[in-house]
């Protein structure tokens, strides 16, 4: 296999989370591996004279065909026993020219709509698919700790810079929508009426002249996010917002 | 020069702030190279099987004597063109193994009070010294927008973190000294009045019992940072803060 123009010791690995109007998934590949089922972050070799960022973009979509996907780098990952599983290193020399060499892996992370992209498995992704956070699922390598972290990182970040989750809803939202929204992301339940209150404090969420149609429960009020406004409250010099 | 046990690809640089009572200063090294005067951060390949966390820790205390010091990763660095004036080119000639390899460079972060740590040159670092941020020095390679980039993401932890900030403090402090840190950090003067009501309606900011002796202007009263408040205010379920 032709991998010289790589660079043997620097990856990307992408964790790549996915709203998908319910739940949060996290999208996986499956290796072409002969006798086995193992399931990986897409993450491959970054190419001499090419830059993380661009890796980045080009790994993800080689492997899942997901493009223009804004993916932020979270944290390099270089613990010198990061290759021990034997199902790993057998894939490595079936596929890299110096499956010996130390590799040192940045990670990226992103948040998207998953209903507004599509993924089809290419490369040596033998499948791609979402799967849902909450199941463990057993990852090659160190990708569960790179996942992990790289979840961790995106839900303070969340916390920081709400518009992450409120760019996950459609144009107008309920607040059924935004609570179970936010219910994903936190990981449990949340209490109705503490969400509601609190949540409404924010001037960004502003309530439209709009309800529901066609639906068999009482009709719920839309509501919509201000850019505009929540820019103002985040842009005020924050040192004394503690 | 014995550097085979070093990998060639991969390197850590160290982005240490010191504050002085005063101001911000930035951990600067001098290399040794005849005839130039290249100012440097503290970096260095990483060993083979080293951690990264590691690497850091000890490149920082062979090159400036520091040890104990709490860095955190916050970015990789690993455009292909990091390396391109002459002077770097040449340094690297004369003490790296392979001097053409591309290096991908981890970057950590720390910020310290000067008085509680002693710094010394040593390795291939001529000089060391504490530079004042708000003075611009031209450095090494990429040093410069690793020290832009350390410090901008620092400023936001303490953004979200203030007790990065009051850990520079002295154990009781006055007002006017919280002022001058913060001014420090900010890189501009604050309104002395403004600063101190919004200062003070944070909890874990107490007033002791206690003013400034010996003095010659009017002995301002002590305050201590309560970590314990503090604490509770920040473990707080703080999805609904914004």
């Amino acid at each position: 296999m032709a991998t010289f123009h790589y660079n043997p010791h620097i990856s990307v690995d992408c964790v790549i989370f996915g709203f998908d109007d319910e739940k949060i998934n996290i999208l996986l590949i499956k290796r072409k591996q002969i006798d086995k089922k193992v399931y990986a972050l897409p993450g491959d070799l970054v190419k001499k004279g090419e830059d993380l960022d661009v890796a980045a973009a080009r790994i993800l979509s080689e492997l899942t065909g997901l493009s223009n996907v804004y993916q932020e780098q979270f944290k390099t990952f270089g613990s010198p026993d990061r290759i021990q599983d034997p199902a790993d290193i057998e894939w490595l020399k079936s596929i890299r020219e110096h499956p010996e060499a130390r590799v040192i892996t940045v990670g990226y992370n992103a948040i998207i709509k998953t209903n507004d992209f599509e993924i089809h498995a290419s490369s040596f992704a033998e499948e791609v698919m979402w799967h849902p956070i909450e199941k463990p699922q057993k990852l090659a390598f160190d990708h569960n700790d790179i996942a992990n972290t790289g979840w961790a990182m995106l839900r303070e970040k969340i916390k920081r810079e709400p518009i992450v989750a409120f760019n996950l809803l459609p144009k107008k939202f309920t607040l059924r929508q935004l609570q179970t929204l936010y219910e994903a992301i936190v990981g449990n339940e949340l209490d109705k009426r503490n969400f509601r209150k609190r949540m409404l404090r924010n001037k960004f969420i502003v309530p439209l002249d709009e309800k529901e149609q066609n639906v068999s429960h009482k009709p719920a009020q839309y509501f919509a996010f201000d850019k505009e406004i929540y820019k103002e409250d985040f842009a005020k010099d924050q040192w004394f917002l503690f």
